[in-house]
Parts: C-alpha cells; sequence; structure tokens
C-alpha cells in the first residue's frame, strides 16, 4: 500500500475543491457546484502524457486508491446526512409529513412516466423505457441538503419538507429500482421482493422512531444525571457515540437494501433533539468539513467529457428539460395538495430543491449498463452518457437557483444557535 | 466495493475501542492501552469456524478492506501527531531542543548497542544482530503524545523533552534503518544514501521553521484583518487549510523518506501560535476523535499469539529488559546532562515516556523479513515475533507509568485552555 499516494489524493482534492469552492461562492454560486466541476476537471484534463488521474492512479476504478476515495467520497455524504438529521427533529417532521409524502410521491411519479414515455417513443425499446424512468426518479438528498445547510435555512418548513421528501424520495426510488432490475432479470415483475424491501424500509423507519421516543430521553435523563450540559460545546465521547451509532445505522440499511445515507440521516434525527446539548453537532461538522470535499468532487468525476456527441447532446438536452419538468411540476404539485398554505415562492423552492439527481441517477444507470436482456443491455452506452450528464447538470442548476429562491423569501440568516455562540436550545 | 463490510469494520472496531476504554480508564489505565488490547483480541480470537478477522474481511493483508483499515489507522495517528503539534510552540521547543537532542541521541545509541550485542551473542549473525539493534531504537512518539495530551500536561517542561527527542529520535531512527537496509542490501556501508536522508531532513526542518518565522505571522496579519477572531471557537475554513497542510507535509515527508507522522507534526508546529484563534483545535480533535483508535487497534492487530513459542519466551524476556532498561537509562541520562535542574521524578518521566515502540519496532522488523542475506534473512521469524511482542508490551507498559508519574508531579490538571471555556492564548 502506497501511502504517498494516499496523501498526495487528500492533499489535491481538498486543495483544489476549497479554491474552487471559494471562487464560486464569491459569485454567489453555492461552493459545491465549484467542488463538483473541480471533480469533471480532475477526471477530464490531460496534458499530453499528463493528467490527474494517472498522477493519483485513479484511472482504474478497481486501484486501490480509486476504491479508497470512493469510500472516503461516501463516508463524507453519510456524515453530511446525519448532521442534516442531527437538525431536524422527528416531530417537526412529522408536521410536514403528508405533504412530503405527496411531493416525494408525485415527483416519483412525473419523471418516471416522462422518462419511459421518451425513450419507449425515441427507440421502442422497453428496458431503456423503465431504467430510463428509474434513473429519472432519484433525488440527491445530499446536493439539497448541503445547501440548505450552508445557507442556515434548516428550520423553514420548505426546507423539512424538501429533506423529508427526498428521503421519502430515496425509499421509493430504491423501490422503483428494484422492481425495473427485478423485471429486467426475470422478465416478469417480482412482487415478493417489492414486497420485502417495503417492509423492511418501514420496519426501519419505525424502529427509529420507537427508538426516539423511548430509549433517548431515557438516555438523557441517565446522562443529564452525570454530566452537567455545556451546549455548543464538543463532548468528545458523545461525538465517539455519534460517529457509532451513525455508521451502524447505515450499515443496516445498506443490509436491508436501503441506501447508507438514508440509515444516516435517520440515525442524526435519533439525537436531533439533544445533540447541541450533548455536545455532538460541531465535532460532526468537523468531520464532515474534512470528508465532503471528496464526495462533491466523486460526483463530478464521473462525467466522462469525452463520451459527449452531437447524437448525445440531443437526446440529453430532451432528457434534461423533462428531468428538471418531472421534478419540478411534480413537487410542487404535491406541496401545493399537501400544504394549502404555501405561496407561490415556497412551491418553486421546493420543486427546485427536488431537482438534483447528483450520484443517485448514475448508480440507477451505470446498474442497468452490467445487465443483459435478450442481448442487449438494459441501458445503452449512449443512454449512460446522457443520464451522467443529466444527473451532473441537474445538480449543478438547482444549487444556485435554489440559494437565490432561499434568499428572497428569508433575507435574513436563520441562527442554529451554536455559530455564533448564542445558544437556542 | 463492498461498502457494508467497511460500515460494519468502523463500527464494531470503535464500538469495541470505546468500551474497552473507557473500562481501562475505570481502573485508572489509560485507555489506549485498552484499545490495543482489543486490537489484539480481534487479531487473535477464533471461535470453532467463526473470528472477527474472517466476518470483517481482514484476514488477508492485501484484501481492500484491510488496506482500508491502515490507512484509517495511518490517518488517525497523522491527526494526532497533528494535534500534539499544535499545542508545540516553536520557541518552547527550542528551548529544551539541547536536552531533548541529548535523550534522542543516547536513546537510540543503548538500545541499538545492547540489541546488537545481544543478537551477536545469541546466534552470531550480524545482520540479525543490525536488525535488533535497529527495531530497538525507534520510539512511538504517537503512543507517550496520546498520554501526555489525555492528562493535559502538553505544557510541562517534561512533556516538550519526549516529544521533542521521540520526533528527533524517529529522524534519528530512519537513519539507523537506511544504515541497517543499505548494509544487508549491499554488504557495506552506503555513506551517500545515508547523507541524503540527513541532508533531506535537515532541509525539511529548516523550511518549516522558515514557514514558522516568516510566512505565519503574515497570514496572521492578512487574517485578523479579515475576520474577528474567536478563540476556541471552530472556523471551518481554517479547518480545512490545516488538514491540507498536515496531509501536504506528510506527503513531503514520506517523499523524502522520513515518517509521515513527522511531517505532520511539523505542520501541527507551524499553526501552534495560533491555532486556537484560528479556530482549528477542536475541528481537528473531532476528527482524531473519530480515527485514532483505528490506529491503537491496528497496532494491537499486529500480535499473532500463537507465533509465541517457550523458545520465543525467553529471547523475548530478555530483550524486553534490555529494551527498557536501554531507553530508560538512555533517555534518562541524556537528560540529566541536558539540564541539572530536572529532579528524580522528571528524570524518570522522560525515560518512561521514551520506551513505547508502538508500530515503528515491528516495521523495522517487517523490513528485515523480507530481505534475504546469504541465503538467510534480515529478520528471522523467530526474532519477528519477539520484536513484534516487545514493541507491543512496551506499548502497554509505559502509558499506566507514565500517567501514574505525571500524576505525582503535577496534581492539578494542566487547562490548554479550550476544554473549560476559559482561554489563555
Amino acid at each position: 500500500m502506497d501511502l504517498g499516494i494516499v496523501f498526495l489524493t487528500i492533499v489535491l482534492v481538498l486543495f483544489l475543491a476549497k479554491i474552487s469552492a471559494v471562487v464560486f461562492e464569491k459569485f454567489g454560486i453555492p461552493g459545491l457546484v465549484g467542488e463538483i466541476l473541480i471533480g469533471v476537471v480532475i477526471a477530464n484534463l490531460v496534458i499530453g502524457d499528463w493528467s490527474f488521474m494517472k498522477v493519483l492512479d485513479l484511472e482504474d476504478a478497481d486501484s486501490i486508491n480509486s476504491q479508497f476515495f470512493f469510500v472516503l467520497a461516501e463516508m463524507g455524504v453519510i456524515f453530511l446526512l446525519f448532521s442534516v438529521g442531527l437538525e431536524m427533529r422527528v416531530c417537526d417532521l412529522m408536521k410536514v409529513g403528508r405533504t412530503a409524502s405527496l411531493v416525494a410521491i408525485l415527483g416519483v411519479i412525473l419523471p418516471f412516466i416522462f422518462g419511459f414515455i421518451l425513450m419507449l417513443a425515441y427507440d421502442g425499446n422497453m428496458y431503456h423505457a423503465l431504467f430510463l424512468g428509474a434513473a429519472m426518479v432519484a433525488t440527491s438528498v445530499g446536493i439539497t441538503a448541503k445547501v440548505i445547510k450552508d445557507m442556515k435555512v434548516m428550520n423553514t418548513k420548505e426546507s423539512r419538507i424538501i429533506i423529508g421528501a427526498a428521503v421519502i424520495d430515496d425509499i421509493m426510488g430504491m423501490i422503483v429500482l428494484a422492481v425495473v432490475v427485478g423485471m429486467a432479470q426475470s422478465g416478469s415483475l417480482d412482487i415478493v421482493s417489492i414486497g420485502e424491501i417495503v417492509v423492511k424500509a418501514v420496519i426501519f423507519v419505525v424502529f427509529i422512531l420507537f427508538l426516539c421516543s423511548k430509549v433517548v430521553p431515557r438516555f438523557d435523563r441517565w446522562w443529564r444525571s452525570r454530566f452537567v450540559p455545556r451546549p455548543c460545546d464538543i463532548n468528545y465521547t458523545m461525538l465517539t457515540v455519534a460517529v457509532i451509532v451513525c455508521f451502524g445505522s447505515a450499515y443496516v440499511a445498506d443490509l436491508i437494501g436501503l441506501a447508507p445515507i438514508i440509515g444516516a440521516f435517520l440515525a442524526g434525527m435519533l439525537f436531533a433533539d439533544r445533540a447541541k446539548e450533548w455536545g455532538m453537532y460541531k465535532g460532526i461538522e468537523s468531520i464532515t468539513t474534512f470528508l465532503l470535499p471528496f464526495f462533491f468532487v466523486y460526483v463530478g468525476m464521473n462525467v466522462d467529457l469525452g463520451a459527449i456527441s452531437s447524437d448525445v447532446l440531443l437526446l440529453f438536452a430532451v432528457v434534461l428539460i423533462l428531468a428538471i419538468i418531472g421534478k419540478h411540476v411534480g413537487g410542487a404539485l404535491g406541496a401545493k395538495i399537501g400544504d394549502k398554505s404555501l405561496d407561490k415562492n415556497s412551491l418553486n423552492i421546493i420543486g427546485i430543491g427536488m431537482i438534483p439527481r447528483g450520484e443517485v441517477g448514475i448508480i440507477v444507470a451505470a446498474m442497468g449498463l452490467k445487465i443483459v436482456v435478450d442481448g442487449s443491455q438494459a441501458v445503452s452506452q449512449e443512454m449512460y452518457v446522457v443520464v451522467v450528464l443529466m444527473s451532473v447538470v441537474t445538480t449543478l442548476i438547482a444549487p444556485p437557483l435554489l440559494s437565490k429562491l432561499f434568499r428572497k423569501k428569508y433575507p435574513e440568516e436563520q441562527d442554529n444557535g451554536c455559530e455564533t455562540g448564542r445558544c437556542q436550545i
């Protein structure tokens, strides 16, 4: 194991990502857009014989450094979702539960139908149609969550609806993917395995809610009897507990077929009521600061600019438009039905917040690439490029729009209490 | 890449390490002893067909999870040394420079001679003798530093001497290793490559000192002109800067043939004067809290209890005694010569502080295992087991002794200023 290359990767990626984030923020664009674009540059910049990917030994996706990079990226988004969970109380989420569910459901149905019909019209291949539909369904909760966190608008109703919907969306996306993969592999709908995922997901969420309402308060009483709460400070023992629960929950989620980040988010919610008193908040934030850039750079690194041709571009343009309209209309419509009190601005925020596909769409397309049905791939090479581009472009355009809309609606920063030292627990 | 196994490893290792550390601390023994012993348990516990190593896919040292674990461990000790550097001002270190150098030099010469003579008497093999000498030279600065940090006695003269000496020791250890490996491979002393390491090490240290005195104050003025210092709080931008500089310096150290942790320590010293004002301290501490247990567990995992036989035990007992006496006498003697004002207690603390060999002795032995001279290994299998045991046992016995001696000498905790909110910058 060559440690040098690992250190070099950490230094170069963090350095370039940070510089790029700072430059973009100067222009009022969320920093993560810069970090994703730096990922695109790292993956595609070739000067003669030299390239970043060669220097960092990332050319081969199976090289140890590539795998290590991937794990760092995953750990980054896991800590992000955990810290988002830390700021999201169950009771707050419950209040917007109905609206969030409607946003998620309509935000899944519309893009799926759009993608399905488009592909059926384009080449008539049923599996291509199913997979494009599935790839258009996913919302990347990581991207939107980061924008919301950075803008400190976590406590607004819109944010809660978006985060809640994105999580439900992710679970529904898993189900859609299971259905589509099952159909491609067996040629028929496998009701049992779909039922299995649904049941597991429900049990997992209910279990977390049970811990939230029964176990956490007891632990809190025990903890208070032993330690004087020092809000906003860091308690390193609790930080370790937090990391253990976070990865434990991510592991269970992975085990039962959900995304690890869903597990991390639910684990964060477990502690939401008392995270600040328990001194978890800043510690988790510090670890996230270290690891998260790897995730955004990783998302950008998936883009292979060389694969873009004029044929692909036309299909891409149509897919992109449908991907944006599908999520925006679906999300806003769901929000309107769910909560009449939301004004046009809020509906717009929710619609935009659901647009980024992040890495999830890419994962779906990559799975389809490996499945062969009736002698052809379930996702063609051309489709793969289109989905990757669509995922990255939706990821890039949503954050600046979202940040503008939020700033318009909430001109003053909502303080989470720990940043300025004034604690509001 | 199976992420599930990575998450499971993180959860299990952190959980067991933390439980074990808490239990040991209850009995007044430093927690890291518990973490190392848990590593021994993880590596050696086999129940029927079941073992931790199998469950976590760590049996094969080349498996991806093993490599990942190794990187986590390395990152942990790098952050530890960086945070130790953060609390060590250049001026403070300079004050004890002469004493620390003497401690390091005598602490290298004595154990080397002891090991060399013992092995020459034992089997007459010159290369065996050279390698045992080299393996007995190394001081693991990580172990002692952790005890000193946890006890909050970083600001004492003894601590500064130990840390300074351990760093010089590590550099000298590299030189000894280069000499020994060079002699084993070419059969003669390679003056050029030794000179190369010395020159590179000196240039590196001088360069860091230059940055310290010239560049950092300028940066500080620029920073103060833009931000209001909020001591003891976390500034996430500066945290990223700190991580970049830390790994950058570790990378350079690795590149020129020094240990990466030396680079990390020197990088930490760069920021020592202003770490608290710049809001780096707690962020680095949080990341260290997350990663460091992997390092201690990793040290323990090197022990293969199955390799211990009665033949080995006798040799081991002699080596252990010489390893302890060599470092203790060498260190204490160096300190006595260097600083007449040190009392018996202080000399004892310094001597004990230099004893732990940690992973460094193991690395030396592992290198020798791979070198074949005149048809036989430069380090025999038997010697390897002895060195590993000696390294782990010295690592286990020093911390409790050190913590007792420090508590006797400094009954009151020395506050680093950030823990209680009272800042002393």
